[in-house]
């Protein structure tokens, strides 16, 4: 039986942070037509979520240039719920877009009403944080906070610490991603996760080990408190994420309910 | 990539310690009869090892009695490893059998030449550790000292003295099992196996958390430096072993090698 959320986020009748992990796919896309090509791929896989990773999108400067793409994804994936994230590039966004730009970027896909979730780093400016936050509270969309240590896994009590700082400042869900040295690190990670589900955090939680070392955090971080897990359907957007068929047959082992 | 022992054993021909954990099933058989179908039952899902579990036979007390079913045993399994186990009582056991039974138990069944690993119990007085231990050398059977934690999990750093005195008795390979009464528990019996395979033990190791929490134990346990996973091909023989099929399934997508 894995440890559930005490308050659990629901999107479009799906709970995070319920009895079972959601399963995410990621859309990562340069322009509107291979995104909806994606979208159709990954459709075919039933998803729980879908995310998509605008950071790769051209013409992104403009900000209302996403929105044709993101009227037509959401006719593509019906009511599966979606989480926009623009990803910043030090924390492993895929081009260089200024804060300004990623601020307006989130504040559009808010107000489209086409977004269920919106991930942005715990790593910005706080005026940028508030902003983000209250145009969500605003259209109820919820607000996932995240950190990623993309070359190195930080001691157990700094990752716990980043997911408390999420949910002290209002996220709706937290998130830390690390990159693990050995396989102590993803111990690490899966205790860390533990302590913050059984302990400073009520919000749900989403937290991976990356790479092939990781791998397990990403089957099994379920078990201990993590809400999400990211695989693959047609494309990958972080290194270590395995096929979805994969994971459904490693889950279908593991004791979750 | 998992983490292989410094000093592997080899036994007809299969590697414990080395690029891949081992699967091993159990018979546990009142007689020889039911012995052999369990035999024939498990031959055909092509396990790594298999284990006897003498302590559920019945007319042990006799320990020559056992030594027909042994040699058809062997008939039957061909070349497949035999682990021999006459399990104590209060470590999981199945009947109660006077300590001094046990070595002759143990001390036939090595001479027999059937028997390729023998497993006995860290917590048995000296004297029989250093008889069983001695007569297995002179008939080049490999030696499991094993210890059962059946109703807790003690510190990590328990767990890795047990690995570790199993080591300077003299074993081949060290095996703890332990139950853990939550998720934290499971961390702190991986944290001691890859511990002990890091650092103190170069034998083999065998470890596990037992029952429905422990179950990722039993399936990614081979990644921190278990060497075997003991599953169900037809009977059981300790909680939370899961049926092969499901094992290899998860195993498919676990990056060992």
């Amino acid at each position: 039986m894995r440890l559930q959320s005490k308050s659990p986020a629901t999107v479009r009748g799906r709970v995070i942070g319920g009895p079972l992990p959601l399963i995410c796919l990621p859309l990562v896309a340069v322009d509107r037509d291979s995104l909806l090509q994606q979208a159709d791929e990954t459709m075919a896989h039933c998803p729980d979520l879908i995310e998509w990773r605008v950071d790769k999108f051209a013409g992104i400067e403009d900000p209302d240039s996403i929105l044709p793409a993101l009227a037509a994804l959401r006719r593509r994936i019906g009511e599966i719920p979606l989480i926009f994230t623009c990803r910043a590039l030090n924390e492993g966004g895929l081009q260089d877009i200024a804060e300004e730009v990623r601020r307006r970027v989130n504040t559009v896909a808010i107000d489209s009403g086409h977004v269920d979730l919106i991930d942005t780093e715990l790593s910005n400016n706080p005026a940028m944080i508030n902003s983000v936050r209250e145009a969500a509270r605003q259209r109820d969309v919820k607000l996932i906070l995240s950190y990623h240590y993309f070359t190195r896994t930080p001691a157990q009590r700094v990752i716990l610490e980043r997911l408390v700082e999420a949910q002290a400042l209002g996220a709706d869900i937290g998130k830390v991603a690390v990159m693990p040295q050995n396989y102590a690190d993803v111990l690490t990670l899966l205790g860390a996760t533990l302590e913050a589900r059984t302990g400073a955090c009520s919000i749900p939680l989403v937290t991976m080990a990356m790479g092939a070392t990781g791998v397990l955090s990403r089957i099994a971080g379920g078990l201990f408190g993590s809400d999400i897990t990211f695989a693959v359907g047609g494309v990958g957007s972080a290194p270590g994420q395995i096929p979805i068929d994969d994971l459904r047959k490693a889950w279908s082992v593991l004791p979750f309910a």
